[in-house]
């Protein structure tokens, strides 16, 4: 299995999921970016904005390589001369507070003294919790994780707990999901079967977003939950700027910057010391924003 | 000159800064949140809100001390067991676009092996740039700076253009002002004067303000530039939340989260690659966000 081959298997990955995201919003095209990266590779980004569904969002394929720089060498504990890196990512804003913000990311990096390593995750963000559908995207997580390694579910859903949380507020970015990273081959996994995980959870990113699509969409919202939405939208932005290591990495490494920041919603506002005194059931979303929330017993 | 002198004067041009801006506003009143910083001291949160000329915008002291935290010294230099730490920080969001957002910090730092510093700043985000505002108000700064060493108005002038600088777009936040960090008595300077500085530059303040609100406030303004406004709002939320030091260590080190984020602006909006194209008076001032432009002669 060679590094291009990777690579051509998360490029046909980001049309799947594409093809698959254009049939669940219903009126949604994108609009995709080739772009070269001066010192190595590119990547090819696809973008949707103001669809039936999907506000804005984007589903980034990249391939890059070349020398590893010295802002990589004093992020990261890396000591080799060359990288390659390739990866899908996705984040989507809906335009409907009863459907959650998601996001998606697999990622594969070599490096020229021989290591290798998987990275990756998916996590909901959803405006309002409803237990229903975070115990069911839960549940096809750990599906799709327990193909490949029963230990996996429970360890790479802690991770994400501790990942996606914004310790500046303390409170997770939504209902988490799963999250790992340096998962390399090992007795029990080879190399070819942990690229089939990723694979196998990319494809299960649409299908997985299909449902929550699906049990939002007709649901009817006013100005609360608007404000609601760009409220939860700007502790997005914050998760991202703040807290995300792939884009401050991205960033502070000469990274695309549009195709970085694909991520922010199209909109957020800020209030000083905001709380949904008016909106119950935005408190009660609230409260579920914390680590530690068993979805799955 | 003890610590305590130096908060005390600081708490005064923290009142004298409100009452300004009250004036200035015509219309605004502000809200006043007293807090405690559990390991020591505490800070005078004021936030205005809705005025009729600022929409948001804050006014902060604070006073805190006590052990320097792990956090502390992995993001700095300092060595030593205890630190002291007072200052202001404004940050105001008009209404009008035609009104720029303004930015000033003073801060007075003091370790307990005897080390102590000031630093601070100001620096002018107009959402369009007029180049007769953009000279008035370098002019102003480089008078107070004047005043005290003919060298700080160039040397803080090229500071403040390298940190207000937003790497991942090439673009700078504004039309910059001046920054200065680690300013200690020398043969030039004595430490009263320091402070006398900073006091002067924290009184400048409201009336650099007062000019730029004159001159913005009648202008009428459509929907194009409410978009641009939103644009250069997010432009400073990236700067605020990836580059400023000051918003990263109070984020990371256990700072208050309302008081440091303050500086957010109310709304923002990202589009995936935005040029303003059909907004020639808005490329017109991407084009002046640039580093070393000389204002003053």
């Amino acid at each position: 299995m060679t590094r291009e081959s990777i690579a051509e298997a998360f490029r046909k990955l980001q049309d799947h999921i594409c093809d698959r995201l254009v049939n669940v919003d219903g009126r949604e095209e994108f609009k995709e970016d080739i772009w070269k990266r001066k010192a190595g590779g590119g990547g090819r980004t696809r973008v949707f904005e103001n669809g039936a569904v999907i506000e804005k969002g984007g589903v980034n394929f990249s391939e890059v390589f070349g020398e590893v720089t010295e802002a990589m060498k004093s992020n990261t504990e890396i000591t080799a001369e060359d990288f390659f890196a390739t990866g899908i990512s996705v984040v989507l804003h809906p335009n409907n507070p009863h459907i959650p913000i998601i996001h998606m990311n697999v990622r594969y990096f070599e490096l020229s003294d021989g290591k290798y390593w998987f990275g990756g995750g998916i996590d909901l963000t959803p405006h309002y919790v409803v237990k229903e559908q975070a115990v069911a995207f839960h549940h096809e997580l750990k599906e799709v994780c327990d193909k490949y390694n029963t230990s996996f579910y429970p360890e790479f859903k802690k991770w994400a707990d501790d990942y996606f949380y914004l310790s500046h507020r303390d409170e997770t970015r939504g209902i988490g999901g799963i999250f790992f990273d340096h998962l390399k081959e090992d007795g029990n996994i080879s190399k070819e079967e942990l690229l089939d995980f990723c694979l196998d959870l990319g494809r299960t990113f649409p299908e997985l977003y299909a449902f929550q699509v699906e049990k939002g969409k007709g649901k009817a919202f006013n100005e609360l939950d608007l404000e609601w939405m760009n409220i939860r939208r700007s502790r997005y932005v914050e998760f991202n700027l703040v807290h995300d290591r792939g884009t401050k990495f991205g960033l502070v490494s000469g990274g695309r910057t549009e195709s970085i920041l694909m991520s922010m919603p199209p909109t957020a506002i800020w209030k000083y010391d905001f709380h949904p005194e008016n909106n119950p059931k935005a408190s009660e979303s609230l409260n579920l924003l914390v680590k530690g929330i068993d979805w799955i017993s």
